[in-house]
């Protein structure tokens, strides 16, 4: 293969951190390259980007050259994977493909856009095949927490490669198909140039388990149940949610779905025809009139979001749902890492109003939903690749999933994080480039570049407090008030003492008392500087301070 | 037992978090009980408390009859146990009680402080006596993560009360002798009202394991590396320090301590008569000189604390020590819950560098100080208490701690969160009051009340940012220059788009051209008003505004 028609591979997300994952497949001379994008996902604010929900990878690379963007390809409907496409997809505009469950919850999600009229999505069957330029793309069924996860053949006049996605051997999957192992293995025995392929589990020796002994632990437990009972899950993992309903039938309850997202699920789930052998969910507003014993709450907010429906149960502001003593609660979902607090405070609250708590810690009514060591050994097993390309990952995962490979004889292995454009060539990869990559934070409905000054501004506040004060002087350099000194976030009396003596020192340095060791400033500069060295020395902090001296 | 003189447990830290322990215990008629403080700890400040390092429990109830405070037991010297003492002891003024080491380790944290001249502390032996008022206080030798802990059994007119502590029963502690079951075997066959239990590992079956184990572990892994070794652990723990420079000297490696806490420790142990029997540390400076398998560095910052050692070395920056490709580090440490996303930050910048990482996920380098359950089983069938008090613990875990308790046949129990008063009367145990508790923040140098308007003012700000609006206006109400708006935290384009047109909707409500839809506000509101809608308008956010209109 002459190098003027490459074959590369470029994470924009998901190689360097676990979330909102950006693949791009190239093929064609550098100059002109053909490309499809494979997902688009979000990840999630926390403490370090405050007041900031979601954070997407930084598409710029792809979006110069939107031209050459053939298509988005979905290989599953998670949040990491497909969430960032109602705010990035209006600069792309590019057709979107993807299976009924995945197509289904994305024109859900995106009906609530208003800026967005329709997107261009083709259901591509399981199982089916696309052809986009260069690229002829099948689509392989594999077992995940969610309906109609799809691994990626991509055939290209270079070679295939295997676009993996998020998967593990679900023996026992219960909603859709086992791991398509046969046409894994075929793909294998054709010749695979490289896998790209999930490392999130692979600290994690042995398999993730199955949604089958879930269902079999679950029916266990709540069938020795007497009070209510709530089940929280992640809404996504639909075949949970059936396995929960079924449950609840065997054991004489009633489903109520509580929390928005169970609903979106649900109703996107039946759409793409799955869930139709349960019994109807009954309304949660009329749960409350049956005994105890004939109720189960399907309920979000498993990690603690304040905001979600079993924070609500738990702080009893639920309009719906109140729990006593004699409750149990199910945690049915894993502690994602950066969520501890959250949910042991929920968790508190729940033992506090006398409610039993079950976590995947004492019963085994979680698994997860990628692939631990067995299963990646397995998956090399059948594919047999030049090449592994660990993805999914933060850099401790992909290192880890690189030795892996190694030891398991893969004759080439690449880490490349976001950025780095990964070429194949006579049987190897190598880096050949770094382009730019970064993340977008969604703040409030303004898209920011993560390398702005905002979010350090607000986290400067928040370590040390804001002072601002306003004074009004005369050509003269009189001034024609008191100084206005406020406070936000800094420790004051109740009398205000420690405004009353900023205030006391800014006169003192506007009536020219106080010495001006450097001629040199504004004015504004030097009642600054007095003002912030005097409160360190009271508070041992020194707050952001900005001076208004407006001379009328 | 008339109930003139009965005998109270009051724990204002400690029951009800992980963290920052203060257990009262008191004795006599309500109106003139007399009290002993039992530890006086910290916690940790983490994302709801920016800019606050340290909390603390708040020790009002007892501060208000201080002159009833006989004296402060340290159990040892962890920070949760004794870390609050340099804040709140000039409050309190009372003697202190320690053995050695804890006593050592005390006397240097608290010669960092001017404002204290000195500790009035009385060091007691190990296994030593103690007699304060009424009650009559026994040291009991047990097992936990730094050298001596000890059990407290507290012998009353009203009966002997045993506080545990934090402990573990490690048959093989390297340091100090093993849990003194032989003590606590006498105290339970002598009668033991009441047990006050640390809970922490409660969820946990089995048992923590043995600083021995790890030895030999710790052997194992680095006799086989060829690099430099970094192992980072906790200071505190003076068995592994130890430990480590046992398998240095085997493994034919010198150790260089790195990070202020270890040398403090290190000095604290020495002075107590620990760590006599290894080779003297070398200075990290000199060892960047040896061959890279002749060093071992001994080193804070477990926890990804940013400004401790590791952090630095991992980000370049530290002065003396530099890993490359080839070299290992190994964290001898647990993930302490809230940490992880920090930790792994710092084990994918270790990763980068080239160095191996390892962890006790995949290796056995770390065993947990507190007791699992079948410690916990034992220690009840050595006490035999009548009733169970469990400590140290959030709620989920005194709950469960009770639940396990009774599962042992212990007649009575008792969940009392922080500032719940238990009084002990005719061999049962009931709430009877409860009293004012609370944390303190210590914000740079100030102690904060935490339900203060402070951090709420600084968390608002680091999420919907800040406005300032200055204008000055004659009597007349006419504009005597253009408004000065300013934003921090608040996304705006280079040119200041939105900071320009917040100016001219201030200069509109100002003269009048916008509508007052309420008449009665002040010029200043209406002007926050306008802005902030607009803001919010514009950006989905709603900043706090503030709005100076000065009238000269």
């Amino acid at each position: 293969m002459a190098s003027s028609e490459s074959l590369v591979f470029l994470p924009l997300g998901g190689a360097g951190e676990i979330g909102m994952n950006l693949n791009l497949y190239g093929y064609g001379p550098p100059e002109k390259r053909q490309w499809i994008m494979v997902d688009l996902g979000v990840m999630f604010g926390d403490e370090r980007t405050p007041g900031v929900d979601v954070i997407m990878p930084d598409p710029e690379f792809i979006f110069e050259q939107r031209e050459n963007l053939l298509g988005l390809i979905l290989t599953h409907a998670h949040e990491d994977h497909m969430g960032a496409v109602p705010y990035l997809w209006p600069e792309l505009r590019c057709p979107i493909f993807a299976t009924p469950f995945t197509s289904a919850l994305l024109q859900a999600k995106v009906s609530e856009f208003d800026e967005i009229d329709g997107l261009p999505i083709t259901e591509i069957p399981l199982k089916g095949h696309l052809k986009l330029g260069p690229f002829d793309i099948e689509f392989i069924t594999l077992t995940h927490s969610i309906p109609e996860p799809n691994a990626l053949a991509i055939r290209t006049p270079a070679g295939t490669l295997l676009h993996t996605g998020d998967w593990k051997i679900d023996p026992d999957p219960l909603i859709g198909q086992q791991t398509d192992s046969e046409q894994l293995t075929k793909i294998g025995d054709e010749g695979v140039l490289a896998i790209v392929c999930d490392s999130t589990n692979v600290f994690t020796p042995g398999r993730a388990g199955s949604e089958g002994d879930v269902r079999d632990n679950l029916m266990e437990v709540i069938q020795e149940l007497k009070g209510r009972v709530v089940v929280t899950a992640f809404a996504s993992n639909v075949a949970r949610l059936q396995t929960i309903a079924q449950v609840a039938e065997k054991t004489d309850r009633h489903v109520a779905l509580v929390g928005r997202s169970m609903f979106r699920m649900v109703g996107a789930a039946r759409s793409a025809g799955y869930l139709d052998n349960i019994p109807p969910f009954i309304d949660a507003a009329d749960a409350g009139y049956l005994p105890p014993d004939k109720v189960l709450y399907l309920c979000t907010g498993s990690q603690g979001e304040p905001r979600a429906a079993l924070s609500r149960i738990a702080s009893g502001t639920h309009p719906h749902v109140v729990l006593e003593e004699g409750d149990t609660v199910l945690f049915s979902s894993r502690v994602i890492p950066g969520n501890e607090k959250s949910i042991f405070a929920l968790q508190n609250s729940l033992v506090e109003l006398g409610v039993q708590v079950m976590t995947e810690k004492d019963h085994a009514i979680h698994v997860s939903g990628h692939p631990c060591r067995d299963e990646l050994t397995q998956m090399y097993q059948w594919v047999k690749p030049q090449i592994a390309v660990p993805v999914h990952g933060e850099l401790r995962h992909l290192v880890e999933h690189e030795a892996l490979a190694q030891s398991l004889q893969v004759p080439e292995t690449v880490v490349a994080p976001n950025g780095s454009m990964v070429e194949f060539s006579d049987g190897k990869a190598r880096i050949v480039e770094e382009v730019p990559s970064g993340k977008l934070h969604l703040d409030g409905s303004v898209i920011l570049d993560s390398m702005g000054p905002t979010l350090k501004e607000r986290r400067q506040i928040s370590f040390a407090g804001y002072v601002h004060i306003t004074c009004a002087i005369n050509k003269k350099g009189n001034l024609l008030a008191e100084p206005r000194v406020h406070f936000r976030g800094i420790p004051d009396s109740e009398e205000g003492d420690l405004a009353y003596e900023v205030g006391e020192i800014t006169e003192e340095v506007i009536l020219g008392n106080r010495m001006n060791r450097r001629g040199d400033l504004s004015l504004e500069e030097r009642v600054r500087r007095a003002v912030r060295q005097y409160i360190s020395g009271q508070t041992g902090k020194k707050p952001v301070t900005v001076v208004d001296v407006i001379q009328v």
